[in-house]
């Protein structure tokens, strides 16, 4: 059965808190209280990973606070944009191995894929809360390791995430405005395949 | 404020759906109606990705189907064990490349954290019908790249999923029953750095 909701349209019966959630770029600034925050952080802790690892890293800082200067320079010109009246920016990182008392640390093949989870959630959680999450990919990788304290041979940085209260799209540089607006997905049957996969898609 | 649900205490309040989505092993082998599993694979066709590329790829199968087989064997034992009595297995691939028409390939460098989220909605999903999704590490890779049709050089095959409907532990082998049991995780503190990392945990 097809659900409607946030404009757009889910082909099979789902809780529609997969399509409420989207990516906003325009936000009002607000300040987030601090439970807020740690309410998105706790949804992220309970993502499954293997072996429980829980490879998840998660570094953020607070508009207008000390923390939030180093963190913003490490993205792209054109997310300090918008970012700018985000409420929180983060970044998610890995930790790409298993660490065992009295053992050597080993590979996880499976950090950068639990790591996702833990986003996932994370942004779920945050628009049950009435904010919104959006990552983003365009940060400059070699500085984000250096200002985050976090080294490339230890974590890898999987995404920057702006987090704040969703405001009118008349708020955005305007190269941004029309493009504020949930966006579509390909049909499930473009990526589910029975037995095996029939064709590069 | 803290919630409990399923026998786990969240320190932060939090959609109690993140506490209730677990990871058991013992099913029950209950045939799963096809729109089930596509509601499944419909919340997570619905994940935030990089450019919105949307990456995953799933290959599945129902158990008692000429499909189920190849895929099955691509596990290794101890996971067969148990997987023998869910309802669906299903392999979850990202794509590695970025592919646009006219353009050569190009690396996406987010394709496992965002089939990583993609992962997440489909276990949470599963929940809020009454299934539930299991992920596994313990499959052997080779032999699912070629089971599944999926070149190594295109495709990074991200996890084994085991779906079913939960029973009582009792249906285990042994050695299983004692750990079908909610998992904890660690606290938010030890994973959520203000500023910066501040210590190797």
């Amino acid at each position: 059965m097809a659900i409607t909701s946030n404009t757009r349209t889910a082909a099979h019966d789902i809780d529609p808190v997969f399509l409420n959630r989207w990516s906003p770029r325009a936000f009002n600034g607000e300040p987030i209280p601090q439970e807020v925050v740690m309410s998105m952080f706790e949804a992220a802790r309970w993502a499954p990973s293997a072996i429980n690892i829980q490879p998840w890293r998660f570094v953020y800082a607070h508009r207008n606070t000390p923390q939030w200067e180093p963190l913003f320079h490490c993205l792209m010109d054109m997310n300090q944009a918008w970012v700018a009246q985000a409420s929180i920016l983060a970044f998610i990182l890995s930790d790409r191995h298993r660490r065992k008392p009295g053992a050597e640390p080993s590979e996880n093949r499976s950090h950068s894929f639990d790591a996702g989870a833990a986003w996932a959630y994370l942004a779920l959680q945050a628009n049950h809360l009435g904010w919104a999450a959006h990552a983003m990919g365009g940060f400059h990788v070699e500085k984000a390791h250096t200002a985050l304290n976090a080294p490339e041979a230890d974590y890898r940085i999987e995404a920057a995430i702006a987090i704040g209260r969703p405001a009118d799209a008349s708020v955005l540089p305007e190269s941004y405005r029309a493009r504020e607006a949930p966006s579509g997905r390909q049909p499930v049957e473009s990526f589910v395949f029975e037995g095996r996969v029939s064709a590069l898609t």
